[in-house]
């Protein structure tokens, strides 16, 4: 590379390098999605979503490609209920939903001791009923990106996009300056490519159907970057000097090799075969996640948009560590002739293969996530698994969706670099809890099925088969995901600041805080709790505040009042002059007395009622169309006591406490572990806010 | 104008002529949306996008706007539940209520008898519960057509947009070729203007604030065209021969004046006036449809996005017929000094005034709407009345709602051309029956309110105003609708066929079809069944079958289902060869037995169970995430007689019979007289389809 001082420089905050999945799918869905899809990953668009977010704080984001825009995939997969919750915190899942295709109901097929084809076990709902508003969905990962792509041209007032066509040279990261907030420490060298560089082999042929082998996990890293160091002159370079860099370029990831960490994880990798196409069958499950065990192997059916469904097709192929199956085995043909013996006795014809590929099934982690909490790596640059259970792309959201917000707020001086290292304590685990779920989830689908008679070790017993799926259904569906070990979160554990838990018995530290419904105070309008708190970086304090109607209570807030309205309260110490009060904690009231019997002047301004903000005071009461929503009942919260929850930017639940003095307390304990101090005489301050009298009547 | 031979020619089937609302708002509020708002008026959006899904028929569609396309507007208007319906049929209500503000709750204020200033009466919930799944509420109109054109783009697949900058110079039918379905018997001549020519005016200014007055209804029709007759040389000139003509361009229509159609109604106007921005206020029910009668006068609050709201003021001032109010004498001081006395003894305060107008409240209907059934009128062109309802946009877009698919089919060869005189006959009752709920609600908003010591027969008796309200509000929610006097509609008025109420008595013939859960027999995913029912063009034949788990009716829809496969039964007749068999007619069959208890293949093929098809088949039963629909009980239809209920295209409910030989029957005859029979020889068959054989277990 030439000396950075012949090349162009320029100044970031935040770099994200992506890197689209090429899979070609052609056909009928090609000609759909070719003009549509313009997707980076799904770690890479959450990352940028959040960052367009903090754009309004004048920090600079840039999003890189090596890839050209003319890429399209025939990706498809699974959304958990929890990455629809997250979307929902983006205000999208309305939007994505009203595309997907919900998954619905789990079938269980296994051999028939008489005939020895395959018949119907159990059916079960594919999302435990109630754990979530959202139940598993399936749609075109093009689509999903698309929608929180346009989003982030939204929120960053359209000053963010993605750049495509830039290759990653080089990664340098000056350790000496890591430390010092106003420093760019990492350098990151990249090359303009041209159109014609940018633009990916799309496919392998192998017969009339195009596939998506090329670039499927039956490449090695390095045949990645082949097409990337074509042999022709010198395109416009640019050394960029980045605060913070997050790899989310993929499986075969650049920035995981640039900075040397390794995967770690299983020898040996079963292989998988996948079909797309619109079948002809009479198996009447088709339209069901269908889970098959037969004597020929095993198969998983998951219905998507449409009449579209994909097959997940075992075969009867496995590789050694570091080894790649021939990808010539794999076939169309191959493909259906084992689906079709899996589906004895029912038949299956699939006319028109409209895409397919093949996979290799192995668990594997990152050794590190972050160097010197400068450069993150993200999504499938952490850590690959089966796509069987859908948890690709809902893992990997969830990796940037925890990631991002703490950047933006060391960035925005909100909060210490400290909090960075929560991303490695909180996501690490969770990885390494989906791997060992996933391994054992494969290898009981790549198990021979056996009936009762046969059954030995080396087989699978339909009935763990199915305990294990249903129990890794409750993980997977990512609702109860827990950041057990991690500074933002007060459960006690290693000397960490205690909860009181007892007085919110369901709403469980370090997960995500559950939604219920809840009554607007000023237009009696019923909302979920959660979608009062649309994600833009804010903390919430949430104040059950008891009734409001009762003057003992009421009093009680008028309490808390006065210290979150001091100079010295949270809000003041955490929020700097030129923010907006809320900008980094937002205080709600949920208060459980009978609405209109209490008026909103009567509620204590300005940090708890801001005159003319008018998203802050709800009431646990009966709705006008959707009944009641009975949220402290479900918080597991007495209307007597009350309680205070707070809430990060990412709705994990970080501290529970007392509605009283001693509460407020551990709240400013919490904030004061985790934020920025605002020096005194520039804190944002209540006595700035006019306050409206009350009326004279 | 120069003659036809020298100008270019072409042929369209459609042709909208369209004219976006130029209404400037400036300050905040333009910013955000100046760079969003591509809108062309509620009627004209609707009927594009209802064309967009006949494009797949060979059908050309049009969209002209005089306007350049750099209008914007400061626009809002309420959306009814029936709207947000209608949306929902386009798939597009989850992406508009995601923006939109619901509109929950009225509260009434009336004078205090002793301080004299206002007092809050009744609170009532704005949309009548259970009425539909939708509530009222309120979105920036370029927002809701911006959905709306991004769906009629993506189901033309990209083909149609609007044409901006477009004049329309002449209109003539040749009379002598209406009838001729092959004919172009429509010529409009139109001009392509220049930039500069088609941007308007934006706004007058009155002091610092910058008004809607410029473009309000206290201009006169002419008026409207001063600017589009600037005296530079020809642009591009064209003659559009058109099969049809819809003119969707506003209360200033100038094809309604090429027509010569007369707007007929009351000779005077009240004056009000609107202020658009975010309140600092003690009022409060800033957040609710609050209706204000004070002895200063009456006003009504709108809640809008974020924090805004909208107050329409009553004013001082009344207009004589063809007569405009003095725009000079409407200032934001005057409009916030009215306000200020009505709110008394609250404090309101707009610190920023984002938009203001004034409009003259008349209610006039159009003599005609449609010339030959080639050229019709639609939306304001036809009918002006009151924005304070929030009717202006519902009334618009159910206007072309009720035409373009009539349009549609004729043009795709499914209808004769008789069914064009239902678009008259259906809204024209509409249209007289709003102008008589607008003006009643009209005058006594414009009356003065009185205390019961008062009350002399020029006042208002607030029991009167809020009865008045409330019966309106239930007319003004469009869900109670009746097309009463339509071929369309087999309601046994005046000769027409006769539909069996009772059999489904909760369904009113003539009505919309109310929407209730029901489970997908494929998959066990709830569902309202309107939602399987997209906009498409289709009429939906609803097979209520009873139960499939009960042998003797199974046995009753198989007898049924062998009509619907015949070459003479319904579908095939009037199904060409060369469409989908569902292109026209789409069977749903709901049952109530127990879904797990029926297979799919229970079902009889292909008509009622097309192979690889799974939208047709649903089940009245529990579902895992969303209790028991009860559709049966909901609907009012016995679970051992069942019904057959006809649907149309645009979800009004055209015919309700019994299911047997005699419902068939009744069932043909509706469409033979509603639709063209296919000649024997091109008939869609159900020969055509192959049968998946039952499994062989």
């Amino acid at each position: 590379m030439s000396s950075d001082t012949q090349v162009r420089q320029s100044n970031v905050d935040v770099l994200i390098i992506v890197s689209a999945i090429v899979e070609a799918s052609l056909g009928h869905l090609a000609s759909v999605m070719a003009n549509r899809y313009q997707g980076a990953g799904p770690a890479g668009v959450i990352a940028a979503d959040w960052m367009a977010r903090f754009t309004k704080y004048g920090i600079k984001t840039r999003v890189v490609d090596k890839r050209s825009h003319k890429v399209f995939t025939g990706q498809a997969d699974g959304l958990n209920p929890r990455s629809i919750e997250m979307f929902q915190s983006f205000n999208l899942a309305g939007k994505i939903c009203s595309e997907a295709n919900p998954m619905n109901e789990v079938s269980f097929w296994a051999p028939n001791e008489s005939h020895g084809g395959i018949e119907r076990g159990r059916r079960i709902p594919d999302t435990i009923p109630g754990i979530s508003r959202y139940v598993q969905s399936v749609l075109h990962q093009g689509r999903i990106e698309r929608h929180i792509l346009d989003d982030m041209a939204e929120k960053s007032n359209g000053t963010m996009k993605i750049e495509r066509g830039v290759l990653p040279e080089s990664l340098e990261i000056d350790e000496s300056l890591c430390e010092d907030d106003s420093a760019y420490p990492v350098k990151v060298g990249i090359r303009q490519l041209s159109e014609e560089e940018s633009r990916p082999k799309l496919a392998s042929k192998n017969g009339e159907v195009e596939s998506g082998l090329y670039k499927s996990n039956l490449v090695k890293d390095e045949d990645d970057d082949v097409d990337f160091n074509p042999n022709v002159p010198v395109g416009d370079r640019e050394i960029i000097n980045a605060k913070y860099v997050i790899g989310a370029d993929g499986a075969h990831s650049w920035v995981r090799r640039q900075l040397g960490f390794k995967m770690v994880g299983e020898g040996t990798d079963f292989v998988w075969g996948v079909v797309d196409g619109v079948p002809i069958t009479n198996f009447p499950d088709i339209r069901c996640r269908a889970a098959i065990h037969s004597k020929a192997g095993s198969l998983m059916v998951i219905p998507r948009e449409g009449a579209l469904v994909r097959l997940y097709i075992q075969l009867n192929l496995q590789v050694d560590e570091g080894g790649h199956v021939d990808r010539s085995l794999i076939t169309p043909k191959m493909l259906m002739d084992q689906a079709k013996a899996v589906f004895e006795p029912y038949t299956i014809d699939i006319p028109e293969i409209l895409w397919y590929t093949g996979y290799q099934v192995g668990q594997r982690l990152t050794s590190e996530y972050a160097k010197n909490e400068r450069v993150f790596i993200a999504g499938d640059a952490c850590h690959t698994h089966s796509p069987k259970a859908g948890q690709g792309m809902n893992a990997s959201m969830a990796d940037t969706y925890n990631l991002a917000w703490k950047i933006g707020h060391v960035l925005a001086g909100h909060a210490p670099r400290s909090i960075l290292k929560t991303y490695e304590s909180e996501r690490r685990p969770f990885a390494e809890h989906l791997i060992m779920n996933d391994a054992q989830l494969a290898k009981l689908f790549s198990g021979k099925p056996l009936s009762s008679a046969e059954l030995n070790e080396l087989g699978v017993d339909m009935k763990d088969f199915e305990t294990v799926l249903e129990r890794g259904i409750s993980f997977f569906l990512g609702t109860s995901i827990e950041y057990f070990n991690s500074e933002a979160t007060a459960n006690g554990k290693d000397g960490r600041q205690q909860s009181k838990q007892e007085l919110a018995k369901n709403v469980p530290i370090g997960q995500r805080f559950p939604s219920f419904q809840v009554v607007s105070q000023f237009d009696g309008r019923h909302q979920h709790l959660v979608d009062t708190m649309f994600a833009n970086g804010q903390f919430s304090i949430v104040l059950f505040a008891g009734s409001m109607d009762n003057a003992v209570h009421r009093q009680r807030l008028q309490t808390i009042a006065q210290r979150l309205d001091s100079d010295d309260g949270v809000v003041s110490k955490h929020t700097p002059k030129d923010r907006q009060r809320d900008a980094v904690i937002d205080i709600k009231t949920v208060h459980c007395g009978v609405r209109t019997n209490v008026e909103v002047h009567d509620f204590p301004q300005p940090t708890i009622y801001p005159p003319g903000t008018y998203n802050k005071l709800y009431v646990d009461d009966v709705s006008y169309h959707a009944g009641h929503g009975e949220a402290y009942k479900n918080y597991g919260i007495s209307k007597e006591d009350g309680a205070i929850v707070v809430v990060r930017p990412d709705h994990f639940v970080g501290l529970i406490t007392s509605l009283d003095g001693e509460g407020m307390d551990e709240v400013e304990k919490y904030f004061d572990h985790l934020l920025t101090t605002v020096p005194a005489g520039q804190r944002n301050s209540a006595k700035d806010i006019k306050i409206i009298p009350q009326p004279v009547v």
